[in-house]
């Protein structure tokens, strides 16, 4: 019964039985929330059992031969950038151990980047007349609201199960030197869970840009975040390859333990060449007193190394898998045999990224909010929240219990349903 | 022995006997630190022996019925709101809890203020021809820091017990619009000690400002750091009286737990108006997730509430004021008689204020450089590192151990009377 052969007489009487099934939800009187990639209870429970016997305060002493709970240590701990290093096979020279929040180191660097600029720029970013980076659509909210912020014009570059369209990536940067970089969710992109491809972090490391101060933000913040074992993507370690094609200084990455162990009590950390990493601490040293060491310092004793991380995230991935196959279930059932929408089945990361019928994205999360299934907003996956299409939707599976999330998605069919409806009958 | 009132001969001949108790020191290899103003490792262990054993991760839902494990609250938990409150006299409505650096709350405000103004700006300040602060002095090098790293020109004024020169302030603010605030560490200044008295307190919330987008820095760094039971300083509550005096947005106000209970790990606030609460936690939105909650609800818990800081202080206090008391007897038995300095004697903060005979602050920190008992650089404590009479330096006692600080200052009187007859010997 796919709804576009459906004829009109077919599709009102469908319409009818669906308006029923929603005036029936509204009496439920339902409060689910599916809208930000926010770690449910459980996953916060596992990491609790882990960090509650820590004592980070009675010996702070270790390699550093310094006391972790004095000022000092400016770039972190050696044990905390060990333990990055050896997640992210990048040298501990090239490592800075953060706050709380990556996001913060995010904002902290272009806001840097409007003041002074960097080591290759003419002038601070904020006396140029005008300043564009790269978006691939649709992307991480978060990204797009600090360049909007900032007054940074957003270009939209679609994304596809390689990465970003790099063709037209790099026609635009080769030509225009007010593209000073690109926003990249590298592994698992925000919302739509892609891994970029080896050939298209080569590209990116390779490209020629007009503007010698071009920057990749590549926030590599699901790097160890797989759902299914033995189904793990990975992705080119880009350092490397930026210094290979002789570009050392075009990538800035950050990492968290947000969503490993406690979104807002975690660790982050920004990693780049040794230049930059020179670059930023002297920006540092007159923004702050450095980051928590005793943090850093809990978070070494809980995970001991790669392979204890690995171990944790398999232990959290146990929590969210099953969430994860009850929104693809649901989708399957009910809406492929409709064929009025797609979706991605991600290996990883936290979000599934879904395709209405183009004009249905804003229906479809006004009735679920009617009905009372909070989504993110349609369009926030864009910048300026702009969604040409009106189509995309990002589900955020995570957070409700398994009971609320299989009632979030009855809803969620029925809503996406009705709004492909009307929009065939051309309402 | 005044050395002033000395004939040259005694003069020459007090030189060649210090010259030799100098050089004896030289045979010694000392490495002392007496330049930063960090806790000793005895105060870290009394905050170590709480914060061990507390377990904030097992029990995380308080008064805001919201896990502190996750994403959200953003403004900070509301137990560590009442915390600051009871201690500062603040509503918790004016109150946002930082992470572990208030120096980074401060910068935060200064990039923000250049790139976009406060809410009675015309312009962001970055787009201003120039931007002046006022800068008591001595005061604390890494505010002047700020200043210097964003081109905003400072201006010295004077500082005395009571304060800031306030007819001087008064008579510039009042006439140039471009002087945009000034900072000031109003209880137990860095590095003097002085507390401001109520009468200056008033008329900084009161004084007319030719700037409409005026502001006070108002670094309470050691709101609640005596060093003498009975006898500790206050100071007027700065937010009441800008409401009062009608200019209620003129004052942020920043403090943290750095020097009570772990430098680097501790947590922060900034208070201010309702106004400009809701100011800064919209421009918060775009840089951060939030900060540590896990780490707010654990100083809630070590601390209770005020009571339980005061007694901790009050341990704290015990360790530090022998030291204090090592600096000021030995600098009484040796330099008084001399009639060549002068200095405070602090009733909190962290620092003892020397002031050597004029063009002498140099050479000494350079004579006890050689002898390997390092101190703030002199100069440190000015605008641009200019101290137009080479006279203060910023002694910190807090960081060696008795022992340490006891030789340390031994060398320190020798390099005074040395600097002080070169000096007069006019050498």
């Amino acid at each position: 019964m796919q709804y576009k052969e459906l004829s009109k007489d077919k599709l009102l009487h469908e319409k009818e039985l669906l308006q029923s099934k929603f005036d029936e939800l509204l009496l439920k009187k339902l409060s689910l929330d599916m809208s930000r990639g926010k770690p449910n209870s459980e996953q916060l429970d596992i990491s609790a059992a882990i960090f509650a016997n820590i004592d980070c305060y009675t010996k702070r002493v270790y390699k550093d031969n310094f006391d972790l709970g004095n000022y000092g240590l400016f770039s972190g701990t050696t044990e905390a950038k060990e333990l990055f290093s050896e997640l992210l096979d990048i040298e501990i020279e090239k490592i800075i151990i953060g706050g709380n929040s990556s996001l913060h180191l995010m904002y902290d660097m272009f806001s840097h980047l409007m003041l002074f600029g960097n080591q290759d720029s003419e002038k601070p970013w904020c006396k140029l007349e005008k300043v564009k980076f790269l978006c691939p659509t649709p992307g991480y909210d978060r990204h797009f609201a600090i360049c909007e912020r900032l007054g940074i014009e957003m270009i939209p570059v679609s994304i596809n199960e390689f990465g970003p369209d790099m063709d037209y990536v790099e026609s635009l940067v080769k030509e225009d030197e007010s593209i000073k970089g690109i926003w990249c969710v590298p592994l698992y992109s925000n919302p739509d869970g892609f891994s970029y491809s080896n050939d298209t972090v080569k590209r990116l490391a390779n490209m020629k840009t007009k503007a010698s101060d071009f920057r990749i933000f590549w926030d590599n913040a699901y790097a160890v975040h797989h759902i299914y074992p033995n189904k793990e993507d990975s992705i080119e370690n880009i350092i490397d390859l930026c210094e290979k094609y002789n570009n050392p200084n075009r990538v800035y990455m950050f990492t968290s333990t947000s969503k490993i162990s406690f979104p807002g009590s975690g660790i982050s950390a920004i990693c780049s060449s040794v230049d930059n990493i020179a670059d930023i601490m002297e920006r540092m040293k007159y923004q702050t007193i450095g980051y928590d060491k005793l943090n850093m310092l809990r978070h070494v004793i809980a995970f001991k190394n790669k392979e204890g991380v690995l171990a944790h995230m398999n232990n959290l991935a146990a929590v969210i898998r099953p969430k994860f196959e009850i929104v693809l279930k649901q989708l399957e059932i009910e809406i492929t045999p409709l064929n009025i929408a797609k979706w991605n089945s991600p290996a990883g990361g936290y979000f599934i990224s879904f395709y209405a019928m183009n004009g249905c994205a804003k229906r479809i999360v006004e009735l679920c909010q009617k009905a009372g299934v909070k989504l993110t907003p349609a369009g926030a996956t864009y910048p300026y929240r702009n969604d040409p299409n009106d189509s995309n939707i990002r589900i955020a599976p995570t957070y409700p219990s398994n009971s609320d999330l299989q009632m979030a998605m009855e809803v969620f069919v029925i809503c996406v349903k009705l709004a492909s409806v009307e929009k065939i009958l051309g309402e």
